[in-house]
């Protein structure tokens, strides 16, 4: 074991990760990915890791590209995006990025327990860009913080963990457990070709426990330990009215697809936040008595959050505990995008001829992607027809002058490890030790592809990271904290040794 | 009077149309309009009509810029744009664009009836720019037609009238009645100095009849000599949220001001078309008898009309009588544009932190623009205290965490000529003699300022033109057509000659 810890400020993680920032990888345009593994791939070689990039075809000419043929085993049980919509990764022209794997055999304890870090190096779009105080991809120091589009989420917590084993090796030659590393470069748009990844890698990939991408630091300082994540599905919208825009003097004799969308979209949700989606909460469990108790005992600073955000209420003015459940699981309806006609500058006097709406529905434990996505579309089934044939207040105009479409875009279920797993135990007592105080939380109200890792591994995933609570990712301005930094190194190198001599 | 007017070919109507395509004029954005006022007036003189450009201030170091002193009647029955908001012009940093104006004193008539066109020289955005052809400044000609932004609306207009009266003047070195022009460079944001323009140049343009700017030819091949103009109220309405773009997993807790403009949107409109604002309807009165018996008498090819916009009915789905009438004196709430979060390339799972739309509300004679408005601020501020004072579906939650404001872009109010003015009667008279069949239509459904000419000079106006129905204005692939660009310059020679020896 090693003795006082100490992350020097000479230390190369700062200068890793600017470097890091400056390479744009924006999954979502497609942009950068590969750049941007190539260098992970350097860093994490430069650490002493055995690092490849893993494909999922062997059509690519590169020298590392490594495919091994596995059983296929039957995944009946995992729910796959609908055969008949496109995946967005369809629509692109060049295969999916690649995953940087990386390995280090611990001399000392090769048989014994295998943790495995999954990271990625993709990050979200930067707009809006006018709002960045500087270049998205500066890497800017300023004091104790860096700034940049992926500071936080997800390079800054990639740089803490390989920086984390390479001070482990240049200390001991040595690392006192199996590490393994999953860096993948489609996280930020819903890890489309994970699943596959680890159906293809199942065997290099085997482990024991799976430290999450990401994890919070309150304002109190305390690491949130999170259990897990909620699911996603991610949608378009589309209402077509006439074949091409029109003066909207015509409003008066056509309908306007955008007042078919807003009709549309107001059926979905309830001022309070309730989803009107028939059966939609069919699947929803109540938390377990283990779970509330926890969520008591878990701080939560509204004020901190309503005064970060400028808001003075919540959600159905929600309140203490109830905060709580709404964040570790409530299912959500968001509309992540909205757009029509024309509102640039001046006026126009148009009647668009088609709107569009995205949503993004968070699910949680037990609610299949695939389903939930069948009932959104039984509902705007129902909405459209409705609306032809009720003689009442609906009339044909609207259904047969719009048409209403519906784009699946992404999809993953929602993972939760429990509670009483010996590994949730392991990772509490590092943070403790390093932070003096450490919050175990339910479930992230984020999203990621933990159900992959816990039902293909078979393996328990935790959240521990070292993004402050206001990191601003995926908005402008995101920072990582040094200091925090620092913190996270240390705290993966003692999760690494107290989970060598841990005995589940 | 001229025999066998004939208008060739090798007239250089077309040629000085393109020259018009070609000059971009977008006063939404500002511009080109200066660069256009100087062509038109260029094309004038070339006529033999005396042109100036006039401005609202003598501040400019024009030679031509004249402004005459005169009384500033009272005119209190016009409504103004709210005192309280500022006016699209106020945000533009230059002058409001110049009116080119045009005289031509009859010789053998000078103290005969005077008649005004008025024109703009001004066009609607180009945007969606993909869906246009070709270039929209090409003047492109294929055949017929000659494309591009304003082709209709309004130089192809305007070339007509110019041409009509320098045809008259080469063949008889003179004109039958005294011809005025005004030519504005802001009708396509609503006119916003043409009140002012009128009030200081009241009596420059004294005049008998005005022959508006736009007239259709319908699908048989006759002109829609149109008595009346909607009038318009055009805002902006914003819905703030948190004070930036927040990652979407918060919408357990923070509201969406999406979802707050969707909900409100949905309150001011119902499925059929009908407003729901308090009060909207109090000055909508019924057509007369006259108008009655004149709209039963005119043809609408509703299948025309769905087939040119691939729609298969019509709003609320009205039929017959009720299509004419809803198109002349339906006051209608249309959304003319819709923006919040990310539609982009790929997925991003924001919750926006603000949401817009554009509006714009066609009003009926006897409907006053400022009162409409301050009807519709009543309602969004009900509407927010409903959310925040109604415990039984509402909460504080949504008016808290999202602020609703309204911004006023423009107002015109409507206008109607009596059918029973003599000068109706003669426009339909030539009409008929060129074209061999005319439509009088109450009202069209589109606005202008028709109301500060009937109001501010005391005369009748009344459109003709030669506008294909299907001319595209306002969308891509904007047309006219060669042929009936021929005809109006022949029809506005008729009406020169038949206005000069009336007797009103």
């Amino acid at each position: 074991m090693i003795k006082n810890i100490k992350i020097n400020d000479d230390d190369d993680s700062v200068r890793d990760l600017q470097t890091l920032i400056r390479q744009p990888s924006i999954s979502a345009k497609n942009q950068g990915l590969v750049e941007c593994a190539d260098l992970v791939a350097q860093i994490m070689l430069n650490a002493g890791i055995d690092t490849k990039l893993l494909y999922l075809t062997n059509n690519n000419n590169n020298n590392s590209t490594e495919v091994e043929e596995e059983d296929n085993n039957n995944n009946s049980n995992i729910p796959s995006p609908p055969a008949t919509q496109p995946s967005p990764s369809s629509l692109l022209s060049s295969p999916p990025p690649p995953i940087v794997y990386g390995e280090v055999k611990s001399k000392s304890n090769p048989n014994g327990k295998t943790i495995l870090f999954y990271n990625h190096y993709d990050v979200q779009p930067v707009e809006p860009i006018e709002l960045w105080d500087k270049n998205p991809f500066s890497g800017n120091i300023e004091g104790n913080y860096i700034f940049g589009r992926g500071a936080a989420d997800d390079k800054g917590e990639l740089i803490a963990r390989i920086k984390a084993v390479e001070y482990y090796i240049k200390k001991t030659s040595d690392v006192p457990c199996n590490v393994k590393f999953i860096v993948e470069g489609e996280e930020e748009i819903g890890s489309v070709h994970l699943k596959e990844y680890i159906s293809l890698y199942k065997e290099k990939f085997k482990c024991d426990g799976v430290i999450w991408e990401s994890g919070f630091v309150d304002t109190r300082g305390r690491p949130i330990i999170s259990l897990g994540q909620k699911g996603i599905l991610s949608v378009e919208i589309i209402s077509k009215g006439p074949c091409r825009d029109v003066h909207s003097s015509l409003a008066a004799l056509i309908e306007n697809p955008a007042w078919s969308l807003v009709r549309l979209l107001n059926t979905l949700r309830d001022n309070n936040g309730k989803i009107l989606i028939e059966n939609w909460y069919n699947e929803l469990r109540d938390f377990t008595d283990e779970e509330m108790s926890l969520m008591e005992k878990e701080p939560f600073d509204e004020d901190a959050l309503k005064k970060e955000y400028g808001i003075s209420c919540l959600v159905n003015n929600a309140k203490g505990i109830e905060v709580k459940k709404a964040f570790a699981g409530m299912p959500t309806c968001n509309i992540s995008g909205l757009v029509s006609g024309y509102v640039g500058e001046g006026s126009k006097t148009v009647l668009p001829s088609i709107a569009i709406a995205r949503l993004d529905f968070r699910l949680v434990p037990d609610m299949v992607p695939q389903i939930q996505f069948e009932r959104l579309k039984k509902h705007i089934r129902k909405y459209q027809s409705s609306n032809s044939n009720n003689n009442n207040n609906y009339n044909a105009a609207s259904s047969n002058n719009t048409t209403i479409e519906i784009r699946f875009l992404g999809a993953e279920p929602a993972a939760r490890t429990s509670i009483n797993h010996p590994f949730v135990n392991i990772i509490k007592e590092a943070a403790v030790e390093v932070y003096r105080d450490a919050i175990i939380n339910v479930s992230s109200a984020g999203t990621g592809p933990m159900y992959y890792f816990n039902k293909l591994l078979g393996v328990p995933s935790v959240c521990i990271g070292g993004t402050d609570i206001s990191n601003r990712s995926h908005s402008p301005n995101e920072y990582m904290r040094i200091d925090l930094l620092n913190k996270t190194i240390k705290c993966m190198i003692v999760i690494l040794e107290k989970f060598a001599f841990s005995c589940y």
